[in-house]
Parts: structure tokens; sequence; C-alpha cells
């Protein structure tokens, strides 16, 4: 019988018993803890380095010397010879720090597996609250050298390929019964087309790209380290796109664009009229979203090759001062300098996945699939489940061979960037009740716990972002930010991008303002409110008299009914006042009755009368006040320090699912058990609708707001809601 | 505790004890008979009608009576009022008729499950031994019938379609747990984009087709009953094409074409040259096979729906005679009477899978794969195990979500045609050693038992194929396929494709000749040979004096050296002697050598003295004389009945794969491990060759021609012959 011995592993602190012989990497397999390699185990990628901690053995009362591993080899020698430097700068000895793939348990251990050398990373997103995602890419790389063919073994390449990617891929090794043999691995056809002069220009050494643990998807020549992915979410107005590193986590690129579909119409319901009004109609809005993924795709390798260039020259002016007398390992003909270097020559086929994400109307016009029935009652999808396509399927320039993966819809209008931001912020895994609303033209919202969880969603209008309104703008310079109104003088102050505090800061302000972005309108309209300038219905009270402006009345009866003039023409860069009107409060008024309808509607549903916690999702929420949202009841009450802005969710979400597998089958099944409301089914809904234009002013409703609710201003129509 | 009856089932003779109230058709699943069901088990399509055996039931010591069984139900009963002329023809009477979804075991009862409601049907196939061929197609339909979606219900396409499908295809009611559920199907991507249109366009009721029991590739709108697959041999010289029902098995149409590729070269060698040599070469070879596919599919879709007509043009001219007063289902909606009634508008698009094969070089074409490395030494192919991709990757017109299947190869010129032959012809599951050849420009061989199967392949040259040959030509009408000649009189006489009985048997014979095919050249050698014309070099002897025909000297020095002239010129249609000459002898030699040589290794290797059985396939097989070929030494001895001509059995390997799934598997093992050799590695090989060019009369190793061989040539090269 072979003897055993005792290995422990730091930090995890897994331990147990190894046959004597198992190299270190190995025997932390069997103990649990995965330790990097793609090198076949061949001391050559040095992913496998472990420290030997003879320091603190007693503390575990194990018994362990050096000797209690083989001696280190020529190979790992050779390996440690080649980077002087690298034990220099960590201030390491050799034996202390062994490949583990290399040295073998002789007797008991204590292994320190350093965080470089763990299998599965992790990185720290910042949300809601701090969590590190587990980097689990579905792409995995491996370098495979084969023996080239000859006459008396003249085996096909893929299989040559195949039996030479099981050994690397440990399939033989581990020799567990339910892991899959070369012959169950398979490959992309577009993979195989090139295989044959890809296998030959290389000598017979390549990389492997293998995905999901099953497809060979990519086969690149010598020793590559890295493999990049796509993370998109594509929103109605933008489409924002992150280039990631597969094996670190790290973002190389973010880059954004317009939504091209917007010439097709500005909100999802005009793109689903004009798809069905058309009859080139979806073709022209597929090809018009892909071409854009496209151009960005280019945009980002752009970027990314550009910062990896500048990191690549400041490396080398390090290198200067502390000359490095690395033995290249290039010049064994094992790997090419170019590729062992930082890359700065990425092309768009090294691009091995993408995830995307976007509600159900970008999503089927993504995929091509005819939106028609998403704009007919009953607003039926064509699908809810993921995704899985090739990248050429949908001519995205990726790897050809590359997958495309969509998130998967919940419901008529809650589509992937719902089940993305659920993947980001988690409501399925608290025992607090959390409301996340992302809001856009239209807004999704999703409540509950990690015991049940409902959802619905509203169209909102344009009016949140800007648009609508009389002189609304994007979020651009010279857009108005902020608006406060003394409710003594009823005289305005502002915020404008782009210059710093108040305009009241400076002594003059002339032709600073272009226009008012989102976060002032929810400003103007609740001050407007909360000044007592308009009332709970959201109408210009009369005979409030002028104002103290010396520039004349800001509240004044316009071309188009009564308005509040924020900018006089002179601070202006448009040479006309800026004036918040009727119509404006008017579209405020609609887009948060509908958003606070529906959040009702989910407290009501789970018998809860407030969240514990809001999540804001989208650029929106980022922006907004918090206070002043809650005061015209753009969202229900809650602590204002429990109230969150999340900024891109959706775009974490997807970028969540390119890192990390688990998280995708994770998503597929939280998404089949939402529990989903169409408010156009509750009869209610009419009813509570139109009592939810009114300012909320029902104190009992907003205790954490209460305190800026103006009395003056009773509403008797407040009682009437539903609780 | 549920109580429990005995089910006996016939003609399979299972039985077992199954819960009271059990449907007979899950009673019969259990004890491992299946009953075929397309309507989801609704009382409408009729598969399933089982037969009630009470005559027999003392045989089985059963006490059985119909009341053991539910009573026959309104369902049931309305099937058989739609079809009173069912019964009638059939002579059966309601209740000794049931349909097996419907009835309900409430006692012990024998069942008779009659061929047509079988689920795995079978269909006979001649070969060297006449075999059944079980139908396990890949792709089943399912009837799925949906609620349409409303606003309570707004759940999307595919999941409200897959839910249905559980229910079809029973995954939910075996409730077995490694049985797939609706999440675990997947809808291939085309598919998916056609699925909310024809749901709508059906209203729900649809037939859906399951590749593999996992993928949705087809979606039909109401009740369709066939699917159809086409199985594809692919030659250097000619292509093949079988229409097949997938359901019975049935052949529906059997087209060929002339391989297009032919112009850029005669034989796969001078093919792989135009790879090489030409920029886009490949391109042009692979889209010249491709157009032809695509041409041969519309041929036979439109044979098939000609005879298909002439059937139903039949069977309506019966029903006058004999008129049927069944009440058409297609009144209540549920079936459209043209697809119910045979076919004959079948599209292209409802072809669901291709299964093709072919040598390695067309196997490479076909698929775009450089076929480079195949004409280069070590002479590797890309791959060996069987290809799977989507029609629509080719360009193959058949539905683009459909299957392309092609078989395993299995050396470099052991293709995947050789895989099919032996799938058609099973070595691999005999005791004999049996020795397969499947001879064109190329010949390979296979030779072995259930034990052990080695092979190899050699190219034999054109001018087996009538090719090369001076006067050689196809074997079309004019072609001289017999020849024989009088050893006395040195005379010969011959038989012409078009024309009966040998052209001495005319009292006069002009113009009937245009050349000389395959068989005749065989025959011709073999005779040359066999009257002592040539020696057993092959060479023209001296000095045999002028023949005695009256027309002048058969044996005379040509332009181009000695000939034998077979017909004069009156005889013929192109006005020429047509002779053979001494160059088409040494064609004849070569060739014969050759494929002698890679026999005689094959069975020295295998320590064998000769095969038990010698099966030849492909059209050449099919002609040739086999007792000429074996005095020429083309083949090795073997007694004469024991030496089969099979056709084309590349083409039966691909019918096979193509309508039983498990047959791909089994020659994906088989292939596996089947022992290569490649010729120009034995160190022999080239000296063996020499000696095999000379004609066999070494009648110890010809024991079953010996009386045939000519003894005034003792030959003494034969005594160094290989054993």
């Amino acid at each position: 019988m072979t003897k055993k011995h005792t290995v422990i592993l730091q930090p995890s602190g897994r331990r147990g018993k190894v046959d004597e012989g198992t190299s270190i990497r190995v025997a932390a397999r069997e103990l649990g803890v995965e330790i990097e390699s793609i090198c076949a185990e061949n001391a050559t990628c040095g992913k496998c380095m472990v420290l030997i901690e003879e320091g603190r053995f007693e503390k575990y009362n194990v018994d362990s010397k050096r000797e209690h591993l083989s001696p280190v080899g020529s190979d790992e020698q050779a390996y440690f010879a080649r980077r002087p430097n690298l034990l220099k700068t960590k201030g390491w000895e050799l034996g202390q720090v062994r490949l583990s793939c290399q040295c073998k348990v002789l007797g008991d251990v204590l292994i320190n597996v350093p965080e470089e050398s763990r299998g599965n990373k992790q990185i720290v997103r910042k949300s809601a609250r701090e969590r590190a995602i587990e980097i689990k890419p579905s792409v995995r790389k491996y370098y495979v050298s084969m023996t080239p063919p000859n006459l008396e073994r003249p085996i096909a390449d893929w299989e040559r390929l195949a039996k030479g990617l099981e050994i690397s891929m440990g399939l033989v090794r581990r020799g567990e019964e339910n892991l899959p043999r070369w012959s169950d691995l398979s490959i992309d056809y577009a993979c195989l087309r090139t295989l044959s002069s890809t296998l030959r220009e290389a000598k017979w050494n390549v990389t492997v790209s293998v995905w999901q643990d099953k497809e060979v998807i990519a086969v690149q020549p010598g020793y590559v380290e890295e493999s990049y992915g796509a993370a998109v979410d594509i929103g109605s107005t933008t489409v924002a796109l992150y280039l990631c590193n597969l094996r670190t986590g790290e973002i190389l690129a973010a880059e954004s664009e317009m939504n091209p579909q917007i010439v097709y119409g500005e909100d999802v319901m005009s793109r689903i009229q004009y798809s069905i009004e058309h009859k080139d109609g979806l073709e022209k809005l597929h090809k018009a979203i892909i071409s854009t993924l496209n151009k960005l795709l280019k945009q980002a390798i752009k970027s990314a090759n550009l910062s990896l260039r500048a990191q690549v020259a400041k490396q080398s002016s390090d290198e200067e001062e502390n000359p490095t007398d690395e033995v290249p390992l290039f010049s064994q003909g094992l790997l090419r300098r170019e590729e062992h270097s930082p890359r700065n020559d990425m092309k768009t086929d090294e691009i091995l996945e993408m995830v995307l994400v976007g509600n159900s109307t970008m999503h089927h016009l993504l995929l091509n699939l005819h939106p028609k029935d998403l704009g007919l009652a009953p607003f039926v999808p064509t699908i809810h489940k993921s995704v899985d396509v090739k990248a050429r399927e949908l001519g995205l320039q990726i790897n050809s061979s590359g997958n495309i993966h969509v998130l998967p819809t919940i419901a008529s209008f809650v589509g992937a960037d719902t089940s993305a931001m659920i993947l980001a912020e988690e409501p399925h895994k608290q025992d607090e009740n959390w409301l996340l609303i992302d809001v856009g033209t239209n807004a999704e919202l999703i409540l509950g716990n990690r015991k049940r969880l409902v959802c619905t969603s509203t169209p909102t209008g344009p009016a949140l972002e800007g648009a609508h309104v009389e002189y609304g703008m994007r979020a651009a310079p010279g857009a108005m930010e902020r608006v406060h109104i003394d409710e003594n003088t009823l005289e305005p102050k502002y915020k404008v991008i782009g210059v710093d505090g108040w305009n009241t800061d400076h002594a003059e302000f002339r032709g600073h303002v272009k226009g008012i972005c989102g976060s002032a309108i929810i400003d103007s309209v609740a001050e407007l409110f909360r000044a007592g300038i308009v009332d709970s219905r959201g109408k210009f009270k009369k005979g409030l008299g002028s104002t103290s402006s010396p520039k004349g009345d800001r509240i004044r009866e316009g071309a188009s009914g009564w308005e509040y003039v924020i900018a006089w023409a002179e601070e202006t860069s448009i040479g006309r006042d800026i004036p918040i009107t009727q119509q404006d409060v008017r579209q405020i008024q609609l887009a948060k009755a509908a958003l606070f309808t529906a959040a009702r509607t989910l407290l009501k549903r789970s018998n809860l009368e407030s969240p514990d916690k809001i999540i804001l999702a989208g650029g929106f929420g980022s922006y907004i006040d918090k206070e002043k949202a809650m005061l015209i009841g753009l969202i229900p009450d809650c602590a204002l320090e429990n109230v969150y802005a999340v900024g891109n969710a959706a775009g974490d979400g997807a970028r969540i699912a390119l890192l990390n597998v688990e998280k995708r089958k994770e998503i597929e099944s939280v998404t089949r058990r939402v529990e989903r409301f169409e408010l156009p089914t509750d009869p209610e809904f009419q009813n509570q609708f139109m009592l939810a234009t009114s300012f909320p002013h029902m104190s009992e409703s907003f205790p954490h707001i209460a305190h800026l609710i103006p009395h003056r201003v009773p509403d008797p129509l407040a009682k009437n809601f539903m609780k």
C-alpha cells in the first residue's frame, strides 16, 4: 500500500492525506484547491508557484521539513534560473518557493498558495456593498505540445490535438469517471477549418482555448496566456461595451456609443412599430446594432492596445534601471517574446466570448427576432431562456467560433438587462427586502429577498432622461444638474455641468447654461412643490404675486401656459430664458406616477409597507438627488442612507456573467422563479395611477422626508391611495 | 398500495407487472416495448393501435377478459367512428382493437402490438446476407397543442412550446431522473428566428421536430407525420443521393450525378494538387460539390413528389371504387387534409438531416477543409471523428437548422466511404474473416472479424474503370461488357450493353460496339492470358502465327506495339478496329498488382492464408466476372460462391446511419479500433508489388481457379511471392 502524508494548504486551511509521490498541484486539487497551470505541468509557465511554509509548522503541529518534498529538479531549476530577478524582487529563495506541478509529497507539509497561483481568482466590485467576483470564465486556455505525425503514426490533426489536450486539461490524470475524455471534446467547425494549417505553422506547439470544458473554439500558435471577452449593455439610448481580460478579470477598455436605432424610433415602442410597418424594418434595426457593436469592439481593442503599449513602455524604462538578465524562454522555441510580454497587438479574433444584455426589445433586435409580439397584447417575447449562439451567426466580429451569450429575459418588458441587474445586486441572496429600480424610458422594478422575488415594468416616458421637456438635454457640459429654490424669496440657484459651485457663487454667470438634464428636472419639480409654487396636483398656483427677482417675474404665463424661469436669457448660451413649464411638470408627474404605482403594487403584493433598501440602477439613478426624488414620490419611502445609486448595474451584471460561467446558471434559475406582474392586468392600476400623479404629502407614508413636505397644501386624495 | 397486473406483449413476448390504471402504451414502455404516438396521447393520431388477443389466452395461462381493460372511451370511439372503413378492411371490431394510449390496465392482459404501431420499425436490406435495419432516426416529430398566451400568462413562445413538448415527448410522464426536462431542451437559432410567426400562423398547434432528443430544429404548423432525410455517397466520379422517409425508412427517390470536381482533376491526387496550386482551388472544389448536392436534392424532391402524386391518384381512384366515409379530422381543425394525405408537395426545408460519406479527399472538400496534407507524406487528414454541422454552415439547401452528419474517416486514404461500407456489411460482427474491397481509382480494403479489423488502401489507377485504356469507356449502351476467347481458335466473342446475347449469336453485328467498359477489360486480359496469347509477365507472345479469323490477323503489331483485335471496324459504330493493346494489359497488371499486394499484406498481417468471404463493393464489383478477376489475380483466392458483389455499400451505409442514430455511435467506435497499414511503410511492398504484376498461375495459391490456369506457361517468379 502507498504511504500517505498530510498536506495543509494556506490560506484556505484545507487539509487531508495524499499518496506519497503526489505532486503538490494534484494534491491541492484532491483537497479542493485549484492551482493555476497552463503548460500542462511542464515547468514552463510558472503559474503554479507555491511557498513552503517552514516558519509556522509548530502552530499546526506538523513535523514538516524541506526533505518532506522531492528535491528541486533540473526543469524547476531552469525555470528560476531564467528569472533571477523574480526571486530577488519577492525576497524568496529557491526551495522556499517551488513549482507545485514539479515537487512531490514525501512527508507531511504545510503549503501557502499565493493569490496569483490560485485557480479561481477574484475581483472586487463596488456595489450597494463591496463584493468579490470569482473569475471562472467559460473559456480556458491550455498549452499543448505534440509530436508531429509521421508515416508510422499518421493520426489525424484533431485526434492528435485532442489527445494532447486531454493531458493538458488533466482529464486523464484526474481519472474520475464522470470527467470527459478526449473523445468527448468537440471542435467548432470554423476552428476545424484552420486547424491543420495552424498546427503546422506552429510546429505542433499551440495554445488551445476550450469553451465550457467541451468545445475547442481557438487554436493559437505557441504559448499564449491571455483570453479576452466583451460584456455589453445595450440600452435604448446608449450602448456600453467593456473589454475584459478573461484570466484576470481586468477591464482593458470601456467604450460607449449612442444606440443607432434611435433614428428609427426614440423609444422601444416606436422601434417595434417601425419593424411592423416596414418590410425591412427588423433587418435595418438588427444591422444597425450589429454594426455599432462591431465599431465598439474595434474602438475597445484600439484603446486597450494603446494603454498596454504605454504599460510596456513604462516597464522597459523600469527594466533599464534594473536590467533583467532573464534568459528568454523563446530562445528554446517555446515562447515567442511578443506573446509573453504584455500584449499590445490584440486582434478581434482573440476576443473569444461576448455577453450581452438589454431590455426585451433590444434583446430581440440584437438576435434578429421579430419584436412585433412584444408590442401587441399579451406582449409575449420569443424566448426567456438565455441564448448561446456563434458569433458568426450574428456577424459579430470577434473570433468567429466565439460564443455570444445573451442573458435570460424575465417578462415582456423585464428583459436581460434586469437579469443582469439582479446578478450584479443579488437581491435573491438577501434576508432584507430590496427594491431594485432601473429607470430609463421604461422602468423595471424587482422587489424581494432570498425567498421570493416579484417584478414588474412600466413606461415612464422620456421626461426623466430630459427628453420631451422644453429645455431638456442630456447630461453634458452646459446642462443644469442641480436646482434649489428658496421657499421664502422663491429665487432659484443652480449648478451647471462643467462649472464649479452654484451659479450664485459666481459674480457674473453669463452664457454657461444650455438646458436642463434629468436630475435638474427632478430637482426643479421637487423644489417648485416644496416652495409651494405648484400644488399637490402639480398645478401652478395663481396669486403668489411677483417674485423678488430684479430681472422680472419668474412665475409667469408663457406661450404654453404657466412657467417658472430658472435662468434668465443672459445666463444662457442659447440667448433665451430657460423655464420649467406646466407641461414639464405634467411630464414628470406622469413618469413618477407610473414608477410609484409600480413600486406600490409590488410592495402590496409582497405585503410590505416599504423596502429595506432601494437600489437605483442606470445613469439616471446616479445623478438624481435621492431626497428630491422621494419628495416628488418618484421612489417609495425609505431611510435615505438605504437608497443607493449603483450606476450601470446591467453592465456590471453582463461583466459578471462574462467572467464567471456559473453565474449564468445562477441567473437562469433565479429568473425562472421571479414572479411577474403585468400592471395593465391589475384592475386597480388605472385608478391608482391617477391618484399617484399628485405629489406625496401624506407624511405617514413618507416619514423619512416628512420634514420637507409643505404642510400648507393638504391633499385629500392621499387618503385613498392604496396601502 | 396500488394493485398490480400482468401484461404480456406479443410478438416480443415481453411481460411483467404494472400498476392498475396504467395505460397500455405506458405499460409497454415500462416493459421495454415502444409504441408509436405523435398526438401526445390525445387519441387523434391512431399510431398506437393494439390488438387485444383473446383467442390465445389459455396458452399463456392468463385469465384475461375484455373487462380487464378500461372500457372504450368517447375519444377512442370518436377516432374509430371517423374511420369505419379501417375496421372493415382489417376485419377488426372495436374492443378487439384499441388505442393503447387510452385503454388502461384493470387486470391481466395479453396484447398484440402490430408492426405498424411498433416504435422502432425495421426495414430489410439486401446485402451479402439479408439484414433488418432498425429505424431510429435522430429526428423525431411530436405534435404539440398549446393554450395561446394571454395577459395572465404571457410566458414566452419558446418556454410555452418547450413545456408542451415535455408532455408530448413523455419526458414528464416517465418520471425518470436522468431524462431531460423541458428546460434542458434547446432550439436551433435559425429555428428560433421563425418560431413566433409559425406558432401564431398555426394557431398554437404545431408539429415539432427534435434532433437527438435535445434540440428543436423545425416547427411546422398543424399535424405533420413525415420527416425526410438524405443519404449521400460522394464518389470521385459519381455522387449518389437517396431521399428517405425518416419514419418508415422508405427510399422516396435515388438520384445521381457526375462529380463536378472532375473538371479540376480526374483522381483525388490531381484534385489535391489543384487545391495546392490554385489560391481559390479549395473554394472552387468545395463549391462545385455543394452545388451538385443542392441540384441532386432538388431533383430528388421532384421525383419523390411525382411518384407520390401517382400514388395519390391511384389511391383516389381506388377510393372511388370503395368510397370512404371517413369523417375527416381536419373538420375539427386538428388536421389539414393535405398533410394527412400522402404528400406530393415536399419542400427542401422538410429535409431535416443529411448523412454523407466519401473518401478522405471528398470528405475534406465537402467540409471545406484543405486537403493538402492528404497529398503530402505523412498523409494526415484533419479529422477522423464524425462531423456534425448545421446545413447552413455548408450552404446545403435542406432545412437550415438541419444537421449534416459526415461519417468518420479511418486513415489517410481510408475515408468515410469505407466506414459506411463497414456499417453496411458488418465485418466487425462476424466470426469468419471477411475481406471487403471497394474498388475505384483508389481501392480500400478491410479484413477481419469481430476481434480484429485491419485496413489499407492502394491506388489502382483508372484502368479498372475503363479510363486510360485505349478504347475504354463507361458502362453505357454500346460498351463491350463480356469477352471470351476460344483457346483453340483464338477467336473472340463478346457481349454489348443494350444488345441481347453474344455477338456471334447474331447473323450480322454491324455498328453496335463503341468501346470497352471495365468488366470487359478484365475479361479480355484474363482471356488473353487463359488462351495463352499473353504470358505470365503480360507480354504478347510472338510466333503464335496468324489466327484463323477470315478478316485478318487479330494478333498484330499496331502503332504502339502488339495488340489483339476484339472487334473489327465494321462491327463498331466508330468505324475502327477495337483492340486490346499491350499498353492496356500493362495498365491492368499495375492495377491488379496494387490490389493484390494490398490484400496479401492484410492477410499476412492477420496470419491468414485466405479470407472466408470476399465482398466487392462499388459499381465495379457488381459487373465483373468473379472468376476472371481471380484468374488475373485481382482478388485473392476464395471459394467463388463466397465472393459477393454488394453494389453501393457506401451508399447503403450512409442510409443506415441516416435511419438509425445508434449506428453512428457504433461505427465511431469500430473505426477507432481498426488497425491501419500504410503500404508504402511496408519494406517489402515494392518488391511484392513487382512480383504481383505477373499473372497468378501458382495453382497452390488459387485452388479455386486452378482448372482455368494455362499450364503451358510456367512462371518461376510465383515461388518467391509472399505467403
